[in-house]
């Protein structure tokens, strides 16, 4: 209905086109694309982007919270750079997609802990 | 396929949930809904709400974009509240959304300047 999805600058990108950028590992391999991004309501600060990867049609799909603060977006790649490996990422946080998931702080705070960013939950 | 929209706290949301969100004015009348978000790609902060109300099924539809630092999320009212009335928002920025949206620099000031915000683009 609409083309809001075309709004776009080199700085500013739609929320919507967020959702399916790449994100690569520092040796420039993907590790997955970004599904979704949870924002702060009051700041407006997206503070972590979900990636998915692997499972068909959504299912087997694996949900990786990662910390804004972890991601660099890379005009060249066109996508997110991660400094973490494939082999990191398998023990990285992450949650089933086919469930509703409970986003609790303990959560949020493993996620920051694991990719040592200043956590925003303090 | 996924229930990425149901991920919320108190105080995270998911950008595809903020979607949707009414704006109120000052006195409680609703200005329209949140249509999308305008992302500074590098820092991940929010820089506008684009807005939109009238038409029907995309039709005249009026996108109206808001500086997200104009806006205050009310969690009674469930939404989003801005000090401007209907009267006024007849006379703020907008565009059509039939047509692709060039999004300039100059654009982007005149917005700003409109709600007389700190601007993004200095």
């Amino acid at each position: 209905m609409t083309e809001m999805t075309s709004i776009t600058t080199g700085s500013l990108i739609a929320a919507d086109k967020v959702n399916g950028t790449a994100v690569f590992d520092l040796t420039g391999d993907k590790l997955g694309s970004v599904e979704n991004i949870m924002i702060d309501k009051a700041s407006g600060r997206a503070i972590y982007a979900v990636m998915s990867f692997g499972g068909f049609l959504g299912v087997g799909e694996k949900h990786h919270p990662l910390p804004w603060a972890a991601l660099k977006y890379d005009e060249g790649k066109v996508g997110y750079v991660i400094n973490m490996d494939k082999k990191q990422l398998e023990g990285a946080p992450n949650f089933d997609g086919g469930s509703e998931f409970n986003w609790t702080q303990d959560y949020g705070r493993s996620v920051d802990a694991f990719y040592k960013t200043h956590s925003y939950w303090m």
